[in-house]
């Protein structure tokens, strides 16, 4: 197939940054899909995602070639195409570690099924709650983590745990054959290569604004 | 002040992709302080947050001479300095606007005061939530916004409204003075030169790590 000649080469040579821009680029593909545009060019796909066209040309260049020349890019087949390469035509099942507050908050938000991702687990190691039942799924000790995460064919973790937890049960994971980790606790787990991680901060994206307000009068 | 000297002439010119990198700078370089580390390398710091040495000296060099050839960087003093450049030594007051289950989880969350920002008003538009108590707040409605804005010197908001009103919550923060957003909703808000915007979006975060897991056997 061209489409996966033009790809596999690029696979392990693509930038981080720009693989984590290409699901934004999904995002407003789908939107416009939905708005019935069939066509977009990089100017206007740039003014959606506030980067220069200069950037998402190059940033889709690295796995071929999608639009022709003054004519812009065909939307259904670079939505398809992006989908694609990001793996988001297959299911996903994964596992939540940590069902305090902000893992039922996890369990109970709406917006994974859609995109594919499906919770099928939920560990703690707190006794109080493993047993019970949040949403679908019933909480299980983290001892099963192993039995079930290779029985249910788990590759994404989404750790929710306190801070002194955390490395711990990234580590477990690994080990259990988890490949992509999506931590909500406020530290830096470090993981070993063929291992991604992604850490949802929002105090980490607040400091990162303050650096432009601090020249403001009041502060 | 030496330290204004070597920062004022390059705020404008520093990529923002840098600028995101220096809190979790911060966060390491607090922790090899509660440690009592007083002397970190460049290489020592890469490794801890999984970044070349190279990359480490470039981001520092645009806010001047942090470390000595061969010696390494003053733990204490590099620390001091980032907070400092990114105004993690003011207070910044909060408003969370949207007060759903995650508006609740958010306002709920014990991690932004230690760090300064002070979650110090709620606004929702359903009259239902209008007027409850959640934690020490009182939700106001959103027409109360501009005064309470203005009144209260707040400059950040943290958005948590279904998408479907995420732009026209944004503008309005935006007309009454807010500078910096924290959105939680699925997409991704225009705003103007100027101000600052962070999406906080787990299914993207997942979507940039499937490309890695898409190559795998069982997928």
């Amino acid at each position: 197939m061209v489409s996966n000649q033009a790809r596999q080469p690029d696979r392990a040579d693509v930038p981080e940054v720009v693989v984590t821009r290409l699901p934004q680029y999904v995002r407003v593909l789908n939107r416009l899909l939905e708005e019935g545009i069939e066509v977009v060019s990089s100017q206007q796909l740039g003014a959606q995602l506030q980067v220069t066209p200069a950037q998402i040309r190059k940033d889709l260049s690295y796995f071929g070639r999608f639009g022709k020349q003054g004519r812009g890019y065909s939307v259904r087949h670079l939505h398809d195409r992006l989908r694609d390469i990001l793996g988001l035509n297959s299911y996903w099942n994964v596992a939540v570690v940590g069902v305090g507050r902000l893992g039922r908050a996890i369990l109970s938000y709406p917006g994974f099924t859609p995109d594919g991702f499906h919770l099928v687990a939920a560990f703690d190691t707190n006794e109080d709650v493993v047993g019970l039942q949040v949403g679908d799924l019933t909480v299980r000790s983290i001892d099963e983590l192993e039995e079930v995460v290779s029985g249910q064919n788990i590759s994404i973790a989404i750790v929710a745990v306190p801070v002194r937890f955390t490395q711990e049960v990234i580590d477990t994971l690994i080990d259990c054959g988890v490949r992509a980790i999506l931590n909500y606790a406020p530290t830096s787990p470090q993981v070993h290569d063929g291992v991604r991680i992604r850490n949802i901060d929002p105090v980490i994206a607040l400091q990162s604004m303050t650096y432009y307000l601090a020249d403001s009068p009041e502060h």
